[in-house]
């Protein structure tokens, strides 16, 4: 029985996603693990859908889980969660056929990246945003934000760690929106390279704070110089949101 | 020289604002002392507008600080900030004249209880929501709200702990508003006796839940029965907005 799972973290106290060998780090897949050795007793299989990094958020990651078990799929989200920590919380699960593969049956993902764009931080966002003191131009972020829609070759706006063959990714949606002192950017696109969204959001910071010039942005994706780009924000302000198959 | 700060905090790893005698636990106002001793490192005092209780956070907190320092006023905030942890953030200070109170003085306080209304808990709002599992009808809760506007003896609504002369007090402003899956109650007021808020944002979840219907309301308060309001909702879901001088 193949079943596809949706899983929520607050990634603050974990290594990301995915189980280390050797010394056990605390990550989100091994408490996933650990919570369903406990459930069901017997063999199973575990494939998430994305490795996010470590302190990285998620409200839409997606597993894949092989058992054998009577659980009734509606109810296993909360047979899951009795076993899980309060930052780990199952919220869906339906039958997929034996097939499907949670990563490349992946058609696209969404993320968000939020900042706090204050005089002071607020603690109660210290974990869930990237700190931004020097008020920002939004209206330049906007124009900016529009040059990365479209198939691009990103390699200037991943990591040098990037182990991939092509860092060619295409960007459906982006957007850039301001609610009190909250911005927040949503990326939508068929794939992202290591880093990639921390990346953006860092380049568009820049923007904001009239670093980096709107107008200038095609030319900057098209350099493929990861030095024109921005910083890479923090991890705190990243969550995955959404993968759509 | 007094000194009116403006505090924010992350309530959940502390035992309310106020500093307790004999074996010390972490309260908010232990750790604002603790690094004005650092900073300041002469005598000074502390007094608090608000006792917030444990696990409820802040945005608005305001504490009267009298000292003599050479620190000009509008740098004091990130000079204690630098001695603060993290989740306690100074955001404001301002010379007030010696005879300022920061209770006495206090017209109105503005306090917001959040509740997050969803099939399954958000792992990033554990901390600062109450979690609602079954859909709220938020138009009867802002039917509901209304009845509370006005001056009324609200000795139905406060912890049995109370111990003040009168139980009278009148809100202000009263409005309930729902963002997606968050329900936020803002309240504004002269004055809240003990678990006030937390105990109106208790039975306005009530209504939503049908437990107790709008046009009640009215009966509700005037018999000044707590067995007929609701549950005294949790600390997570409460933060203290604003004081108003």
């Amino acid at each position: 029985m193949r079943i596809l799972l949706t899983v929520a973290y607050d990634g603050t106290n974990y290594f990301g996603w995915q189980r280390q060998k050797g010394d056990p780090v605390p990550t989100v897949e091994q408490k996933l693990y650990e919570a369903c050795n406990s459930l069901f007793r017997k063999d199973f299989e575990l494939i998430g859908a994305s490795r996010t990094d470590r302190g990285v958020h998620a409200l839409g990651q997606r597993v894949v889980l092989d058992v054998d078990t009577n659980i009734p799929v509606e109810r296993l989200p909360r047979a899951l969660n009795s076993f899980l920590p309060e930052d780990i919380v199952a919220s869906g699960a339906e039958l997929v056929s034996d097939t499907f593969h949670p990563r490349y049956d992946c058609v696209k993902k969404t993320y968000r990246y939020r900042i706090l764009n204050s005089e002071y931080k607020n603690p109660m966002e210290r974990k869930y945003t990237e700190f931004v003191h020097r008020p920002l131009d939004v209206e330049k972020m906007k124009e900016a934000s529009v040059y990365f829609k479209g198939t691009h070759d990103f390699k200037g706006f991943c990591s040098s760690q990037t182990e991939v063959k092509s860092t060619v990714r295409t960007i459906f949606d982006i957007a850039v929106e301001k609610n009190g002192n909250i911005v927040e950017i949503y990326v939508t696109g068929d794939g992202f390279l290591y880093n990639m969204v921390r990346i953006i959001a860092g380049t568009l910071i820049y923007v904001g704070l009239s670093k980096i010039k709107p107008e200038d942005m095609g030319d900057i994706i098209a350099s493929m110089d990861r030095a024109r780009a921005g910083k890479t924000a923090g991890p705190e302000g990243l969550t995955l949101m959404k993968i759509y198959y």
